[in-house]
């Protein structure tokens, strides 16, 4: 196993997401000093854009999305000061976050807001990617549930955001449904329509969060982001520490210390973690269906009531390509799979 | 995401190893009555080929690999009356099992072996593999640790393989150390030297066991080994029901029910499981350094007695090329990373 000294070594730039994304792994509930001690050993091995906050991003600590245990600017501010080198970033989702929550991360030290919008959407990002850009903020925009779209509507949708300012456009696998075949497609198809950096941010439902990465990179995407031990909502991100390893491997630099993240992801998240991110039944169906995994609590609900399977309802609702907002047509498709059920069974 | 349905589907065949690499998991300790639960979990869902028995192979069951919960030809004999249509394969390693092993697991209803070598060592398959085939055995090879050898050189060593009758011959990442670039070229070299079938054999260690068997796939291989939740030594195996739906999404056929191996797979080896299959410092390390994961106890007792990091004694074992059988190079390379150590301390 070789790799090519001969040639230039390509190399990406790894953000971590374990504070923001990760959140969703411990229900919003790290503290100021915990994003600190994370932040500081990210920051030490190299990785330079580090997101933080709440797992929904700017202004959702709520009763619908969960309550964080400290606010977005105290989690800025943790972050900022344990850290030297590193950028932090946070998340903004329209019709979540206000600008004025932005400007207090902005206050609180933040220099990079990453806004994101489902992929259909691109229009509803213009606003904040102007104002942030406005006040000297580096801004990268993220295509979300990336896979419902083919890869050249999907670069339609990137041309939008370019157009308003965005620095870095993200391909976002936020169902964990891709495979690398279509994880390529996208970025290749992105890299034909746009000048602007492009990010590939997985979900490793699939179990291919790493390699969509890979595949990711070979085609243009020089920004990758993972996470600790793969924090985050159901089978969790690509693990930030196993990018680094792999890539490497591959012959791509990270500029990242691979033991300084490891040292990092065993002796400091592992204890935090209160159950491992592993591929169990519900996040392979979520990822298999392509439906995002805030429909996997009303999907239970559901199921229960009508006496239907989970994953039937869920395959289903792929099926359909429902999206977040959508989670009314749950109770539909229970009730038609249920009424199926029992005609099924009348006519036996 | 469209599958092209035009044109015919291509398709793998699944190899469930669960229950003998995945024996590993469970110190080879699953009773002949969960062997039967899982085999015959495993046959309904379509799964054609089921491996059992001791982790290491026929014959393994001693102080030296840790003795297993029954002996060879009760697990044989339990998988075949729990199955249906599944073939009930047995592993054997040249200088572990003997040919009385062998007939005894055919005698308890075995009718395919898989003979596994390290892969600079074909010339060890040959007797095992004539006999079983004068047996009326289908006989598969394994090349152990394959990515220690350049693709042509593996060729070379494939092609002995099917000299000596091997049905299918197997690109084997014991240690995790493939990306998706390593398993692909050499199933490719093996493609163009043989005409036998060709298997691919993942481990987890660079979280890219399920795309690596995907780009293997591509290349030409039409047999996929997974296991049951991944389970394996350190990271585990490629995981048989995300290959399935990985499979499914990549637009191939593997001929399985999705479904029925989640069932299985959540409801009867999830709760056998003291641990998940997680990526963790030792996992990802090993297949970093591309060293066999038998290394790692000895190399945490030689960190220990010598003071210095297991990781750098493993990358340094790496770097040299051990193989299975040379452990007592661990004691040499920690000696030696102590030392200059020392000096490194005299000198500062």
């Amino acid at each position: 196993m070789s790799t090519n000294d001969a040639t230039a070594r390509r190399s990406v730039t790894l953000v971590d997401t374990s504070l923001r994304d990760g959140m969703s792994s411990v229900s919003h509930k790290f503290t100021p000093a915990q994003v600190a001690e994370i932040s500081s050993g990210l920051d030490k091995a190299g990785v330079s854009t580090i997101e933080v906050a709440h797992g929904i991003g700017l202004g959702a600590s709520s009763i619908q999305y969960g309550f964080a245990a400290a606010t977005d600017p105290e989690y800025v501010r943790a972050a900022v000061e344990a850290t030297g080198q590193a950028d932090i970033a946070v998340l903004y989702v329209p019709g979540i976050a206000t600008l004025a929550e932005l400007g207090g991360a902005i206050e609180a030290g933040a220099r990079t807001v990453r806004v994101a919008v489902h992929c259909t959407e691109a229009d509803c990002a213009e606003q904040p990617v102007v104002w942030a850009r406005e006040q000297g903020m580096r801004v990268m925009c993220f295509l979300m549930m990336s896979h419902k779209l083919e890869p050249a509507a999907l670069a339609e949708q990137a041309r939008k955001l370019e157009s308003y300012g965005a620095q870095v456009v993200y391909v976002v696998d936020s169902a964990g449904a891709m495979v690398p075949a279509h994880a390529g497609a996208r970025v290749a198809a992105l890299r034909e329509a746009i000048s602007a950096d492009i990010g590939f941010h997985a979900h490793n439902n699939l179990g291919v969060g790493v390699a969509n990465a890979l595949t990711a990179a070979e085609q243009g995407a020089t920004y990758i982001d993972g996470s600790l031990r793969g924090l985050g909502a159901s089978a969790g991100n690509a693990q930030t520490e196993v990018l680094a390893a792999a890539f490497d491997r591959a012959g791509w630099g990270t500029g990242v210390d691979l033991f300084g993240l490891v040292d990092t992801a065993e002796r400091v998240v592992a204890p935090l973690m209160s159950e491992p991110q592993i591929i169990d039944e519900t996040a392979l169906i979520l990822g298999y269906a392509g439906v995002y995994s805030t429909f996997f609590h009303p999907t239970k609900r559901a199921a229960r009531k009508y006496g239907v399977a989970e994953r039937d309802i869920l395959v289903e609702l792929g099926r359909r390509g429902v999206i977040g907002g959508q989670e009314d047509m749950i109770i539909d498709v229970a009730a038609e799979l249920a009424g199926r059920g029992e005609k099924a069974e009348a006519t036996r």
